[in-house]
């Protein structure tokens, strides 16, 4: 047999990684993938983009991280949909070099989280790169039709509440760039992202959950999404915002306001949704016995779309600027 | 209501530009699309990655024939799987400067290129380049169970046959960096290609058909994928090889052997398969008849592995070498 060039041979090398489990015909290797949907279920999907000197530098992150997080954002949307995770595609673009370092250590991190969450890798692309690293993954998950949870289901009269720790995430990120030592779980809250597919399940079954989205562009971002969607308002109060210890002090050595983190940081892969009043204590305890998480609510959902207001600690309202991450800010 | 920020408006106009259609239950603007799967069929994934300065530069290719490229290249993937397309998730990052007219003209190429194949564009993700314009493109289509097409499935004593015009594309792209003036044909060969969708169906449906795989690496690399994965050799024969007028004169002003495009040239999108001897001209007349194609018989499959060799018109036997394009070629 001829020898076959450097690409095939990666790819030949994934798939034996990366066998084909359960409810799929044809796995990585042929044209597409293949496989069986599950009766009686509606299909997910969503993808996601992640760039050297955009997202990431490779300064400050591992291979073996970006492998994880690659894929962990991509099952957050899925986690905000109420949704079991089922297949992923991988497409990279690897820069000369070392690219087969690279990708040994990336898959591992990818594989970890596609154990952890029940993914199955399935195809997607391989090539060089001009310039950075490009990492490109799409997902496929199920969800029961009455299972599924939208954006524009907020309701005036219903509470809003966010599970996860808004800000740390970002501040980690800073602190990241800014070389500092210590500040270990700000860190890994960039570096290494939960996906709450468990508490988006779990949300997605209760009646009394209405909107649901993930905070991945902060929370401020996410709160104008949801009020846009339902054309409806939302009053947040800023003493309910949680502001864990860690942050504070990430903060402090930043020299920020923990408070700016928390409501414009992005990336925090936590989950915001509304809830009928009168049901939030009920779900709090089940969140936390189940699954240890913390529910915040932050507000109420008001009617007629008039945005999202901040009240302070000393009484005053503020219009909350859509904050977070935006690729395309003037 | 507060200004929301660039990206989310390009969002919201590209939803504007793709409205839901039958069998999606949520489009773009939430977390992740919803769709209803089709009875009884199986679903096939793929996802491509097109990179300025790897796969294209603006100095030759408009943002439109980008936008079909991206899609259409994808869909060469489903129709080599005899698939039926369905949806596409499209994530772009855009340079500065113009990302507004690139994403409004790429949009129209894309979406003439989803109209014409019926596909709906449902998901994706949006964000800024730190160097050149990336693209990934994922799809999903369906295919009936006893439909599908692999690429192991050839079998010694069949045909090795090929519909489209291999080399046109790889000779249009060289045509196309040396500013040559003329040679349409290979040009829109190489910067629009169409995915061939209805041959692929009507492949999957012939019974006499073993495996299938479209060419997009280029003839040699394609014959050589299907040799390995069903541990069989081929024969070509040189002079059975369609090298057509077109590809002659655009070699000739290039001064390369047409014959080195027609066998290693990529990007053709053109379909190879196996095919049982006997067969072939009934398909023969059919494609022509219903699709104008012309189906080329390349030579025979042999048992054993013993790789693709190619007959020389003077008698001559050669190994045919894994060419075409491959991205981590030693």
């Amino acid at each position: 047999m001829k020898k076959i060039p450097e690409e095939f041979k990666l790819i030949e090398d994934i798939r034996r990684r990366f066998p084909p489990g359960k409810g799929l015909c044809l796995g990585i290797g042929d044209d597409a993938a293949v496989l069986r949907p599950v009766k009686g279920s509606l299909e997910v999907l969503s993808a996601d983009l992640l760039l050297e000197g955009v997202h990431f530098e490779e300064s400050w992150t591992s291979p073996r991280d970006l492998g994880w997080k690659s894929l962990a954002v991509n099952l957050s949307d899925l986690a905000a949909m109420g949704a079991v995770p089922g297949y992923a595609l991988l497409s990279l673009a690897l820069k000369r070099g070392r690219a087969e370092v690279f990708l040994r250590e990336f898959l591992n991190g990818f594989k970890r989280c596609a154990r952890r969450y029940g993914v199955q890798l399935v195809g997607g692309d391989l090539c060089r790169s001009a310039s950075g690293t490009v990492i490109a993954v799409s997902v496929l998950g199920r969800v029961k039709p009455g299972k599924l949870r939208r954006r524009d289901a907020a309701r005036a009269g219903q509470l809003l509440a966010v599970i996860g720790n808004p800000g740390e995430s970002a501040c980690g990120l800073e602190l990241l760039r800014g070389k500092a030592k210590g500040h270990s779980r700000l860190k890994a809250a960039h570096l290494k992202p939960l996906p709450q597919l468990a508490a988006g399940r779990m949300l997605a079954a209760e009646r009394g959950v209405g909107a649901l989205i993930d905070v991945s562009d902060g929370l401020s971002s996410s709160a104008h999404q949801l009020a846009r969607a339902a054309a409806v308002g939302f009053e947040l109060a800023e003493d309910r915002l949680l502001v864990s210890a860690a942050l504070r002090r990430g903060a402090a050595v930043l020299r920020r306001e923990p408070l700016s983190f928390a409501l414009h940081g992005g990336e925090d892969y936590g989950l915001m949704f509304t809830v009928d009043a009168g049901t939030e204590q009920a779900l709090a305890k089940k969140l936390w016995r189940k699954l240890r998480l913390r529910l915040c609510v932050l507000g109420q959902v008001v009617g007629g779309g008039r945005g999202v207001k901040l009240l302070r600690r000393d009484g005053s309202k503020l219009e909350l600027e859509w904050g977070g991450y935006a690729h395309f800010g003037g």
